[in-house]
């Protein structure tokens, strides 16, 4: 037993005791939980207390780029805790200073300023607070099929389920519907028809509700939980075109698909489409401590020159959160991550995935690029009747459960939302421990295929 | 040049010069900062780059309750870190499970169950969507003079000018007075009859805005930032009484009120209360990671024993967040830190306070509790004319920079807010420390005297 955490349980059966007893977990009923004690972690992987070792292909919360428990990321974190833990943030801090140089000088254009939040949701709500406040406009835009965060303002945002038991919430936003070509609701046939006819449809609801009233729109550069939606072709490119004329601010929300999870350091650099505000969290530093925040250009950056920005946290710009943004971005140089992400994709993912599509009636489509890919299962290939309904609950949502045992069964940690599997790895993955993981999926859809009811083709 | 953190400049003019290029500072015009870049720290002080040395009387954002750079928590640190740093909230974690049964523990009442957050705003954030929930109720009520922090809820909840910028918010928030008996909105002329006319008036507001309608009353146990309000005898038992006669959930935010600070575990030990919510952060690991978190009764939990709990963060939970947590709570019971805390406010900083508006006709008021003190300037004792208006900016607020300048001169880092200097240093300072600090405090005071108006008394 340790010396500076005494009573820490090192067995598996106390830590989930206690755990049932203590933490409330998000997201769930408390009555029916069964969480795995985790004992340990490396690259890919983790390891419970029985000795069972899962490949991580939901990269926790998808927040896990540079893979588990990273040396030089242990190395950076004790170098700095043996420095400085905690500095409020009026202070300037050589960490803060230096993550800020880093995140600015890999952003777009002219995003040359960081505000530093613990996570995903408050970026977003600050996010939301300057596009107000620099505009002078209250109203803002969001996408259905979209997740924002959890707190007022974002779960306003957030364009799924997990907003409706959280209304009447903060006043101002307005869904509107963005791409989905395997899905349309504009009935396009085409992803070039789709393009075309969400930007039309966003600059009817635009037009419609007052486009001198809108602050923003804000959208997720590629949908991540909602389904890995790629815009696309043209979609970014012109939804910053009709911010421009109805003098709206962009916000990119790259929380999931921002530091490499596409294959490139911003997902808006795939499109080259600079926005006027990113928020990110999640793969900065990969969650080895809680951060977050938001990238600002210049021209809102001038409407607080003079003017009291009147938002703040107590953790704004932690030094060990920016110790360890430091410390990734210089491994993902060093260790060409972004570049390994973005082959992995394109020469290994994309296609395997693929030969899995042809393989299994239930798989309706795949997408994505880098390591973030979605297979979306059906019941038919003709119709597109999801797997499982959408918001399945209980008996309903029985056979992504089964499938997710399945994969768990065969030592495969699987990301698995609505009707979909999220193929979700660290950005580190080898090209072999992929391929070890897709062989799983493979083997795992059988079961889909099980439900399906569609004619094969 | 570290192997692991290359870049990090240790040279204090570059370290401001990056800061003020590409971080952005909360609750700030960025046109006017001058942020002071610091080196080092240890226990009660810490040191810029030019090796000037401060005692930290204002324990960062009050959220210092350990002290700089306590030797265990960063062993505790780095253990937790060589382990696991980070691991999604759905598994079971040592770290996390213990934590919980330690915050539970020393918890009044059947407060059994953490729900962990990043910090104080998302705490409070789900407190009040578990209000909600509980309830059925949609209505909270909040207190004028409180601040609950800056996402859309919690700056809703938020009864000070922090919030003005910020409006209109989230809906359903209605806000009421509090007690405080040097300036009474109640005509009372003794906290007693403060504590029964603030009542009156909550139960007032209740009857005339709809019993029914409200889920909840928080209220930070001892109000912090807006004036370290000590609720007068009998306030918060009786507050607890309204809300069990309405059916109203009592929540108490003791984000800065907690974990040592009042010189009890959670302030409302201190009157033998039991809320059915409390939300912490700052002292419970004293931001070395951050965290913050929501503690609930039985009776709240077993509403989402079936039904699910519709809110959550990436974070929750986070393995170095809950091993800080661990590793203070027991550092401060091995180290008696609480102890400390209340016999520095007992012995030392209360009874030094008091010589100190004996020989300073600007202090109106001292009061506080453990490690938590204010005193309040005054133009005029007989009409306590603030020495600087409420809210005041520019020139207005100028005895108070002024103020702090002398302070920061000596070596002495405040806190100061509107007319008052808060004394909230660390729970671990010394008596000798205390006793240098209050001294630079007494000479300091001279600057609030040249701008007193009223008679001598
Ligand atoms: C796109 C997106 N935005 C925001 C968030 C919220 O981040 P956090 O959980 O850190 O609050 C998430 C979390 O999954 C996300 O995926
Ligand atoms: C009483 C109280 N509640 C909530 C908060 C917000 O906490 P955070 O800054 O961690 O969001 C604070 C911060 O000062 C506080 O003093």
């Amino acid at each position: 037993m340790s010396d500076v955490l005494p009573g820490l349980s090192a067995d598996g059966p106390t830590v989930k005791a206690l755990d049932r007893a203590g933490v409330f977990h998000s997201w769930s009923a408390q009555g029916s939980l069964d969480p795995l004690p985790i004992a340990s972690a490396s690259g890919a992987h983790f390891t419970d207390y029985d000795g069972n070792r899962y490949l991580d292909f939901a990269s926790q919360l998808v927040n896990l780029n540079i893979g588990h428990q990273h040396p030089k990321m242990i190395a950076a974190l004790c170098e700095q805790a043996a420095k400085l833990c905690t500095v409020a943030p009026g202070f300037a801090n050589d960490a803060r200073s230096e993550a800020a140089r880093l995140i600015s000088e890999l952003a777009p254009g002219d995003l040359n300023h960081v505000f530093f939040t613990n996570g995903g949701a408050d970026a977003n709500e600050h996010a939301m607070r300057m596009a107000r406040l620099h505009t002078g406009r209250f109203k803002i835009l969001s996408a259905i099929r979209s997740y924002h965060g959890a707190t007022a303002g974002a779960i306003a945002l957030t364009g799924e389920p997990r907003r409706w038991d959280n209304e009447p919430g903060m006043p101002g936003i307005v869904h509107y519907f963005g791409p989905y070509p395997y899905r349309s609701v504009f009935y396009a046939s085409t992803p070039e028809e789709e393009t075309e006819r969400a930007l039309a449809h966003l600059r009817e609801v635009i037009t419609l509700e007052g486009p001198e009233s809108f602050a923003a729109v804000i959208l997720e550069t590629v949908v991540g939980t909602n389904g890995i939606l790629v815009p696309p072709p043209g979609y970014l490119a012109g939804v910053r075109a009709i911010c421009d004329e109805f003098g709206v601010l962009m916000i990119a929300d790259e929380v999931m698909a921002g530091f490499g999870r596409c294959g490139e350091w911003f997902a808006v650099d795939h499109w080259q489409v600079t926005p006027d505000l990113i928020t990110f969290a999640k793969g900065v530093n990969s969650g080895y401590v809680p951060l977050g925040g938001v990238l600002m250009n210049e021209a809102i950056y001038a409407t607080f020159d003079e003017r009291v920005y009147p938002g703040g946290l107590t953790y704004s710009g932690h030094p060990l959160g920016c110790a360890t943004a430091v410390a990734s971005i210089n491994i993902f140089k060093d260790e060409h991550i972004i570049e390994n992400a973005r082959d992995l994709g394109a020469n290994v993912i994309g296609l395997e995935l693929a030969k899995i599509a042809d393989q299994h009636p239930s798989v309706g489509e795949v997408r994505g690029l880098g390591v973030f890919w979605a297979v979306e299962l059906v019941r038919d290939r003709a119709t597109r009747e999801p797997l499982v309904p959408f918001n399945a609950k209980g008996a309903d949502a029985a056979p992504m459960n089964e499938l997710k045992a399945a994969c768990i069964e065969r030592g495969l940690w699987p990301m698995i939302a609505g009707n979909r599997i999220h193929v979700v790895p660290p950005c580190v993955t080898t090209e072999p421990e992929v391929r070890e993981g897709l062989a799983i999926v493979d083997e795992a859809l059988g079961l889909a295929d099980s439900y399906y009811t569609g004619s094969a083709e």
